[in-house]
């Protein structure tokens, strides 16, 4: 039997430097774990637009769909900031999204013990936070048509479309209760539906899921209140989930509650292959930082727990990812802190490559 | 010449009860101060759907657009969760804010020296914190069309419409660059640019504007990004410029900064009518609060705060105002607290008119 395939799509900024470390853990598995994988690296972003003029290459496009696994780090910069529209290095994100159909996006927001003083909220409100984001990543706002800049009258119009289909909405909603069976039983869902008819079809479709998982506890939130509550008393959520475009705005606030961005993986699903694995990306929340870039600043970490959930969803070594886990926040406790999880009193800064020199110690 | 004119729409929930305690301070005005106003009041919401089938009757809505300015309470609440999405409490708001054209909407996000403590965020991160939002209010995917729930193949498809022309976003960038000159002489506008072309051409129209503007300090933010620096580093913005869906989702999670939404007005602005006064609608920033209603429990401050925008926008008392301001912070210094405000040590609880009646003493 052959190896399971990951393509790792290092991109844009301190992308290649978290991945850098990331490539040492998943030798550590075929050394030491007999957890060999086939690995190969391609360009997503704006180094795929330097070297094709394109963010996102056709080749590239086939390859991810032909592994067992995406790895990305991160795209862009301002060095493409005035790139038109169509080649922007999010579009090569966008279109793997997309085409691989990747309609579950899992954002844990957890709270690492060793970090709870980190935060800026305080540490009562955040101390043992552990809640899961499900945002649909495929469809709404992101990918509706009209979409463009248009004259209209002598004055031009900007337009984008929110768009979902009850099947669209049933398969999020589906992999969130889901989720949800698996942790705390409750589910809170959010939308606009005061305001959004595509809302009101969401809070429906979500409604009537939940017929299929009665031991689920179902709230609806209006996501206005949703931000609020977040900020307020996380700690109340267990799994919510939103649409595209709420979702990126409530997991990027949901990050910050824990202090630390730059500890955040993120797991994108789609449907099951072939093989019986869902078709799957995995990616840091955060972005390519170019302020830091090149620096060895860079915390390698949230793209090391993109791996951990490689593990879990799509190699079904939930144990390994455990493992991998467990040595992150023992590093942690050690008192190991890159540039971003400075500030303490008693800590160790390390470099980019030095927390992966203690993550593989740990292991 | 008549007296200034006031619409007051009370609404639902504890909307009548806040409302009370500002036509006591309306009054005190035009008693003490020899600044009396002309006030009716009218239905708005459920309390107009219950009397008459509609969330705002038109009698109510050509009412609002002969006066000097609305005050509004709050809308909504359980009671109307099932009604048609065409007659929602909601539906009368925004219907409102439409017809006005109050196209620009203020919502100052305040830490008040006294509740420092009471924010689920550090002390120091949000101590002294004083940021304006302005919020475009008559566009965007509250109203774009097309929109609504409809038949494709064999399921049905949820649709809004994010829409904005060049016009309407150069009126409310110029009235947050207005702003943005009165106070600290920086802009940050927010916006998906990088996934939504009705951002790009946001972005653009902004930009444009600041040319007459050349003393304030322009940035650019992603929306989410945003977010997550109104929760990691509030005090990094003076003014803040975004459409209508983020703007709803950003002042909200902006306002729990300060922790304390029962303190947080705001002000919609429109164009300037035939006396030179701007259209104007008057709201604090919290809802209807149902769980609370008819106790006495709710926090009029938002309210009166409210009541202190009309004065210094629409009735050009902007030394009034700072009465009123300072005579609320006279009792919270004080230490006089509603019920959601309680928590603290020392404090003295009072109820809705109790808060009422010690404002106006402290006036
Ligand atoms: C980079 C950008 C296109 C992306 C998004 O908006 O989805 C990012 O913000 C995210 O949350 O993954
Ligand atoms: C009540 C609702 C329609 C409204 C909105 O979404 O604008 C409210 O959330 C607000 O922020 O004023």
């Amino acid at each position: 039997m052959s190896n399971p395939s990951i393509l790792i799509l290092p991109g844009d900024g301190i992308g290649p430097e978290v991945m850098a470390q990331v490539t040492r853990i998943i030798d550590w598995y075929g050394n030491k774990r007999d957890l060999a994988f086939d690995v190969s690296t391609d360009l997503v972003g704006g180094a795929a637009y330097d070297a094709h003029g394109v963010p996102l290459h056709d080749d590239t496009m086939a390859r991810a769909m032909q592994v067992d696994a995406v790895l990305l780090g991160a795209v862009g910069g301002p060095k493409y900031d005035d790139l038109d529209f169509s080649v922007k290095p999010e579009r090569g994100l966008l279109r793997l999204r997309k085409e691989m159909d990747l309609f579950s996006n899992l954002r844990p927001a957890q709270c690492f013990d060793a970090l709870a003083d980190f935060s800026s909220l305080k540490k009562d409100i955040v101390a043992g936070l552990d809640i899961m984001i499900v945002r649909e990543l495929t469809s709404g706002v992101y990918f509706g048509e009209p979409r463009g800049i248009f004259n209209e009258g002598n004055e031009r119009v900007g337009i984008n479309t929110q768009r979902y289909t009850e099947s669209e909405i049933e398969r999020v909603a589906r992999s969130a209760f889901e989720l949800a069976m698996a942790r705390g039983k409750k589910l809170c869902s959010m939308e606009k539906a005061n305001v959004m008819e595509s809302g009101v079809l969401w809070r429906e479709v979500v409604t009537r899921v939940h017929a299929d998982y009665p031991e689920v506890e179902l709230s609806h939130m209006y996501a206005d209140n949703g931000a609020m509550q977040l900020v307020r008393a996380p700690k109340q959520f267990d799994v919510i989930v939103t649409d595209n475009l709420f979702g990126d705005i409530l997991s990027d606030c949901a990050a910050m509650l824990t202090g630390s961005l730059g500890m955040l993986p993120s797991a994108s699903l789609g449907a099951p292959m072939d093989n019986g694995r869902p078709r799957a990306m995995y990616e840091p929340v955060h972005g390519s930082a170019p302020d830091i870039t090149g620096q060895s600043k860079a915390n390698p970490i949230a793209c090391i727990l993109s791996f951990a959930m490689a593990l879990r969803y799509s190699f079904d070594q939930g144990a390994e990812a455990d493992r991998l886990e467990a040595a992150i926040e023992t590093v942690l406790a050690d008192g190991l802190r890159t540039a971003d999880l400075l500030g303490e009193d008693g800590v160790t800064p390390v470099s980019t490559s030095g927390m992966g020199d203690a993550i593989l110690a740990a292991l």
